[in-house]
């Protein structure tokens, strides 16, 4: 599966070269003929004998940028300045800051936003705290706690390493949904603590939004941190990815013409995110189940299930009706809908190949999914990935934001099955009858209908649910 | 003592009130023989019978602000319509947000910002962890810690009733020194949890500002982080106060050709911040100080001195060389300085009086001082307070921005009583000779020279104490 040259990869290098001779036509070829592709290039100062040239490269992988930029210093002639890679370039400093609403020009100003008239403002929650929703930056600050466990397909890499991902959520947030959220980053892997410090930290956010924790603490850590507050936790790798993976089926089963209740389902994948798939997919009325993981499909009778409350148990008592025992590819063949989250090409085309007849194909291991989705496409009707260079991106982005955004406006004290059996239905809603088709079955991150449509039903069904703040009082 | 009307007890009234008549000219003289104040007046729309005014009102009080709106609206014709509080509105929704440092409007943007491209900056610091202060957030974010234990000079009001004053020193770091800072307001007040919790919560943050947190376990907390911590931590109700409080002594000393070492000073107070001044005015010369708590001097033969590693029996072992046992009364007769952080009206104009020539005294309760500052004045040389209205207003915010942004800028592992007398010294030398009168002995808040200036002392100050992160490499 070729990949092409992507801005994540790009880089800008200064470069010298002769005014004269072919020197500047060769820097295109260089890098084109090594797979690159130029996709600016600025002469930033030019003299009778010399040019300096800045070029911008899109490239592949990091090792691919060194190739080219080996290259590059070979045309004879060139004098290599510096390379700067567009990306770290960006993150130097980080990405995010904290703003203040309001200027603090003179003594007036500072005696409304802090001493002495900041204390009347105090006094007044004080006397009802829940006032804090409205005075302060409660009502629309949300905190992205990591551990740095399990940061994307990296692994354990630790809360400094983590923050980058956690400052893109957090610019995401803004982004589509005009919500603060802040980085805690955790020094701490103990299931005990995070729950206290979560627990302790929660008075100025209005939601916890957990990332990147592993499996299986992730679960336990955010079902008591759910019972302990009266803010909604949301492990966006579970329930996100939940949440767009039902959408998007919703979309591709209309798409092939076939129920929900009917459809013969098989998993890869029992993590954090294959689990909260599966919940979400049988509240929403799948039937037929199957779930496999490294050892094979999931059942009752696998004697490493683990402890009586493990995922897994519950897996194996909540799925596999037929009691189908052997391989992923063996469960597979005849399956109607094949969902992956897992590990790279644990199935080939002819695996599809063999599956039911208008066959919906979710290979979301990124960035290597289970099968090839252009080979995929030959037998399935509808195929998705979580890559952004393939039609039908499951991404998480369709969905945090909105979420978050109506618990927020709900003021909800927690979110719920129901919440995001709503969140999926609207985004699989923004999709109309008239787009709808195979290679559209889920709109793009940038629909601006997205996050809108998602916070309106989860803000009608928490407060359908009746678990939101009573309304604040007025001024 | 008479209280102005102030900014901070602001508020718009909207009137409907006859075109005709007296009423308009009724509405200003209703408000200022209430002792109010008009700082505003718009007639927002206007008929042949009726006009609506908005007029925008200082008081002295929440009880002062109802007076007034009685008062208009005892007018005759006039009908009194929303009263909106100035403060409160600025506070609605908090005074802060998150902002991203780069727009986010397709999808190259979204994939350097956040996946894939964040991948790799991800790798390099978990690689390199150090590179943390380079590519992320941590270089320039401080959190503001508290637990609402001893919020301003309301108590033990909690966390979230805290969160309105955390918000207004991030406004305050911002402003003042380009700082981003984040409140983290704490549902604990237990010792052990708080110090876990701040220690699992720093890789984020290059800084942690400890703020109203009750003494003792202040004192525990800040000592335990400091140990525990790669960042610097600084209880800015001990520190600040301290950094503050000690370059006004120098420059009223300045001001009256005393010296630090020949000089007896008696403070009133010894919670948090009155041991933070003793200690950073021990360190800076002084060698004659005496400590009033409630119950009068502290000397070491008093019974109630607590635990050996108690606050109180530290100040009993390091001040009061000539075992002075009394009132506060009888210790500040023939004291040249007189410094109180503890309540209001504990000295009277004959208690100043009876200290030395050119007396020097700091009434820093607020809002209500240990003694009426123009009282004081009238035999003290020079008198400094923490209010806004008085000449020499002590504030911290003089002082934590610069410190904090000192210690950023040299990435300082600590902050130390060398960088304190520094900052103190700098923010001294910020009044010039020529500036210096005994109504001038501290710049405004406003004073655009402070925050450099402090900033530049510590930052030296941690380079010469070899405390810094070693330079970070280069992309």
């Amino acid at each position: 599966m070729a990949t092409a040259p992507s801005v994540s990869y790009s880089m800008t290098v200064r470069l010298e070269v002769p005014a004269s001779g072919t020197a500047v036509s060769q820097l295109t070829t260089a890098v084109e003929s090594s797979g690159g592709s130029v996709t600016g290039l600025d002469v930033t100062a030019s003299g009778h004998e010399k040019l300096r040239i800045d070029v911008t490269i899109a490239a592949t992988s990091t090792a691919h940028a060194d190739e080219i930029v080996g290259k590059l210093r070979g045309i004879e002639g060139v004098v290599l300045g510096k390379v700067s890679d567009r990306t770290f370039l960006m993150h130097l400093g980080g990405k995010i800051e904290m703003a203040s609403k309001h200027p603090i020009r003179n003594r007036d100003d500072l005696s409304m936003v802090y001493t002495p008239g900041v204390a009347r403002v105090c006094t007044a929650i004080a006397e009802n705290p829940e006032d804090a929703r409205r005075l302060t930056i409660k009502r629309n600050s949300v905190a992205v706690v990591t551990d740095g466990s399990a940061v994307l397909g990296l692994g354990n890499i630790g809360p400094k390493a983590a923050l980058p991902v956690m400052e893109g959520k957090a610019a995401l947030f803004k982004r589509f949904a005009g919500i603060d959220a802040w980085p805690i980053c955790l020094d701490t892997q103990d299931t005990d603590a995070i729950v206290e410090i979560v627990r302790a930290i929660a008075p100025g956010f209005a939601g916890i939004n957990l990332e990147d924790i592993s499996a299986p603490r992730c679960f336990e850590i955010e079902a008591r941190l759910r019972e302990a507050l009266d803010i909604p936790v949301f492990h966006d790798d579970q329930h996100g990815t939940a949440i767009v993976v039902l959408a998007a089926l919703t979309n591709a089963l209309r798409v092939v013409n076939k129920a929900t209740g009917d459809v013969r389902v098989v998993m890869s994948g029992a993590g954090a995110a294959g689990t909260a798939i599966l919940k979400l997919l049988l509240a929403a009325g799948v039937k037929h189940a199957v779930v496999a993981d490294i050892h094979g499909v999931v059942h009752a009778g696998r004697d490493d299930l683990g402890e009586p409350d493990s995922a897994l148990r519950w897996i194996a008592d909540n799925t596999n009706p037929d009691g189908v025992t052997g391989t992923l590819k063996e469960a597979v063949a005849g399956a109607d809908v094949f969902i992956g989250v897992s590990a790279p090409d644990v199935l080939d085309g002819d695996d599809v190949a063999a599956m039911a007849d208008d066959a919906i194909v979710f290979a979301l291991a990124n960035p290597d999914p289970e099968v090839d989705p252009a080979t995929a496409r030959r037998t399935a009707a509808v195929v998705a990935t979580g890559r952004s260079d393939f039609p039908n991106q499951i991404n998480n982005v369709l969905v945090f934001p909105g979420v978050f955004r109506g618990l927020l406006d709900a003021q909800s004290r927690t979110v719920n099955t129901e919440m995001m059996l709503a969140a999926a239905a609207a985004l699989a809603d923004v999709v109309t009858d008239d787009e709808l088709n195979p290679n559209y079955i889920i709109p793009s991150v940038f629909n601006d209908k997205v996050a809108g449509a998602v916070a309106g039903a989860v803000r009608d069904a928490a407060k359908a649910a009746g678990v939101t703040v009573s309304a604040p009082t007025t001024i």
